[in-house]
């Protein structure tokens, strides 16, 4: 989830200066539109430690106007707060109509702060997001629009951030717990990604912000703002007050757009020698660990996308070529049939799920709705944007299960997709491959980098993460996927060694 | 909350002919203009053992046209299930559009057993309810119309009717599941309530019916079908696809329409003697149990609602004389200030919330939302309904935190009332009392009624009980809510005992 904020972008002084006035007027503007529609507004930041919760609500308090704005902070609870239920001291906070209350971490501190440090387990934890998205769906019903937005900084950062920090001034045990919840890196992720997906609901929204670059994070945590309040106050003017508003803001874009997928060292390839012999070692190994994981009743889900071209079906033969027809199904996804068509999206996939012990390879996949079916306006934003939840909420219950869920993107550069089109035309045999459809969706690239992005960042997750693979060497994607698998299968049963 | 179902409503059987010929007919309707529109149904039909689910969905399989209605029940899971993630026995059984589908149990029937039987802990209990909101919030936003159905029997019926279906073929280790869990009745009804409560959404309501009676029973689901089926078409119709719908069945009523309030024996008094006496007595041992309360931290929250005149005043100023004045504050609702507008209507509750060891007492409260701003039509249909969730939700983290919550309805007769009235009109003293207005809320006396028996029918909990009080004699209205009080905080600071 969080990999698609960790790409390292920034923002130079002077597009800061640029954008920030920019911003600023839209922001105050739009204060002062929502203050005459008396609609509240609660900004939530929350984030990892040393992500500068304190320096964006600064900047925040900067850019809009003080009255009508409060700011609050719940550091430790006082005497007053324990004495009552834990949630009537964001009620003492709550925003009057017209006016904007923003909270560091709000309802959403304590528990994952709790969860971190093991005091309450991971049900307690869930029956607590159960409790906020109460809390959050009365507020909204309410007229009340709530901004939720989390900083995420990567691993490396951190350490150097909080440095830093330690010098300023603040009570001893926040600095205490601070420090401790830092030692905990790796678990703070973990659990944050478990309540962003769980509170990232139909209502309420969740906007996760790269927060290595101060002026990149704030800047982004405006546009967020300001695309929220917009859209808000849009729907506030058509005036339904039954409809549950959306905060459909789109995935906001800045210039310097940066994709997970450039990270890709597409140079990677294998000699051909080296190819043979691994291929054979793994799919040797696939085989074996396929009869294990039958006979310990492990089932394994892997899901190929990538792009027109990349390679899919080349790797798919491989992964079956090693397989005992017997434990796998290939399911191609191609237009829907007429009964999938009258179901639910997902419903074409439950369908196919494999037995106990079994695997299912998904050519293609769920991931349509959020990568073709977003970017042909085949679905209205407000569904595949509540897709990424479902989709989660679907891959948990498969990895709760025991399904093992393997995603793999196999990625590939233009030219390279041009020169595998060309050679498609030219050989007779492959001209089926290759049609008008494949050429239009090649003009809207851009298009796709950003769903791609965006699928990362919203459905890569502990337990189902996705594998980006270079695919510009054919031979090298086919090794990477299957080591892959048979890695992850390794995890899961557990047994053998494996060396090349 | 299912006191209100407990009133044993019947229908005749002339009644029933008549009634069901009609019933009958508009579903017919009903389901082929969905069918035309395209809309898929789920019913789903859940309840205590011996409440008749079979006998209910036989009915609706006759009423309806069974082409494009399938029934599934979900006895005992097959390999086939057990081998795949828990809900993809429900995914095979989802109708496509344009058809119903009848479920019994659903996604319900197995955590509410499996609570039932202690196999899993409360905490898991509501993940399942988080992952089954999460289930129904994902079908219905692809336009699934989701009609939930109840069936309550009355703890002294269930063994009667079971008695007989015991004697039904069926398979054993079915039957065996069925009386271990009619044989804890008391826990089934817990498990049911808080499964109720945590699933009665925005999107998808509960609807509870009494199924003492099979024609009663079965009449009052056909009627709630009908209402939700058509509120949705309504919906649909206007044609907003991100307008989530909401199944706005106002409470169906039916001609023989009993309340809770009538089961109360109203000519209960106490003659003034034995009043003097036992007024003492509670009072003095309700003085020792508030400074037992302060002394332990316990708090208490108190709330004496019932109609004009009924004698909330004269009970409150019993209980303050009784508990020193350092312990205690009462909390006269009237028309909310302005910055108590500017909130959610549950704000100004919450700001007054007593620390620990203290009490509040609210004269009137947060039930006004349901009650007379219902009744007046002051909160629109669809800010009353969803107000009882949010109702239950707020004196859920009350009790959670140890708050104990007493609610109280003193009910009067209508002759009674207009006596109080008029002796109010008559003594100088008291003419302030009483206002066209309370003139004029007589006249909707039977609204009232339905609005109070929907309270119970909703809000009444295991941890936040109505106590209902027969108050045509105040004396015995005074000591009746004394003793309760008294009987609720030993329970509580659990000391003493109590002997008049």
């Amino acid at each position: 989830m969080f990999e698609a904020v960790e790409l390292g972008r920034q923002e130079s002084k002077a597009t800061f200066k640029t954008k920030e006035r920019q911003i600023r007027g839209e922001l105050l503007k739009i204060q002062r539109q929502l203050r005459e529609a008396g609609r509240p507004v609660v900004i939530i930041v929350a984030g990892v430690e040393g992500g500068g919760k304190g320096e964006l609500m600064n900047r925040l308090n900067k850019w809009l106007d003080t009255r009508g704005l409060q700011t609050h902070a719940f550091w430790d609870d006082t005497d007053e707060e324990r004495e009552r239920p834990g949630h009537w001291r964001f009620w003492r906070c709550l925003p009057p109509r017209g006016e904007i209350a923003m909270m560091f971490g709000a309802w959403y501190h304590d528990p994952i702060t709790r969860r971190v440090l093991d005091q309450i387990s991971e049900a307690e934890l869930d029956q607590e997001m159960l409790r906020i998205n109460q809390l959050e769906q009365m507020l909204i019903g309410d007229g009340v629009l709530i901004v939720k937005i989390w900083l995420h900084l990567s691993r490396g950062v951190q350490p150097k951030r909080l440095k830093k920090r330690l010098k300023a001034p603040k009570p001893a045990p926040i600095r205490r717990r601070e420090k401790k919840l830092a030692a905990r890196y790796d678990v703070f992720v973990d659990v944050a990604e478990r309540v962003i997906r769980l509170t990232d609901t139909m209502e309420s929204q969740w906007h996760v912000i790269e927060a290595d670059d101060k002026r990149y994070r704030d800047l982004t945590a405006g546009q967020v703002l300001l695309s929220v309040l917009q859209a808000a106050l849009q729907e506030h003017r058509r005036g339904d007050r039954r409809a549950v508003i959306h905060h459909l803001a789109a995935p906001v874009g800045t210039d310097n757009d940066a994709s997970v997928l450039d990270r890709l060292d597409l140079s990677l390839a294998l000699d051909p020698d080296e190819y043979r012999k691994q291929l054979s070692f793994y799919q040797r190994r696939l085989n074996e660990l396929a009869w294990s994981a039958y006979d310990q009743k492990h089932s394994l889900v892997a899901v190929l996308e990538g792009w027109d071209a990349a390679g899919k079906g080349g790797t798919i033969r491989r992964l079956t070529a090693a397989v005992d027809a017997r434990l796998y199904r290939v399911i191609s996804i191609g237009a829907p049939t007429d009964e999938e068509l009258a179901h639910h999206y997902l419903w074409r996939f439950w369908r196919h799920l494999p037995r106990a012990g079994y695997m299912t390879i998904y050519d293609r996949s769920w991931y349509g709705r959020v990568l073709v079916e977003r970017v042909e306006e085949l679905a209205e934003p407000f569904e595949w944007m509540r897709a990424y939840r479902e989709i989660n909420n679907f891959e948990e219950q498969l990895t709760e299960h025991g399904v093992m869920v393997a995603k793999f993107w196999i990625h590939i550069s233009q030219d390279e997709q041009l020169a595998r089109f060309r050679a498609r035309e030219s050989i007779a045999w492959k001209q089926y491959k290759i049609s008008d459809e494949d050429w239009r969706n090649r003009g809207k690239w851009d298009t796709y980098v950003q769903a791609v992005n965006n699928v990362i960042e919203h459905t890569s997750t502990a337990n189902a993460p996705w594998t980006l693979i270079a695919g510009n060497d054919k031979k090298y994607a086919r090794i990477q996927v299957l080591k892959t698998l048979c890695e992850r299968l390794e995890a899961s049963v557990g047994s053998g060694t494996m060396e090349v």
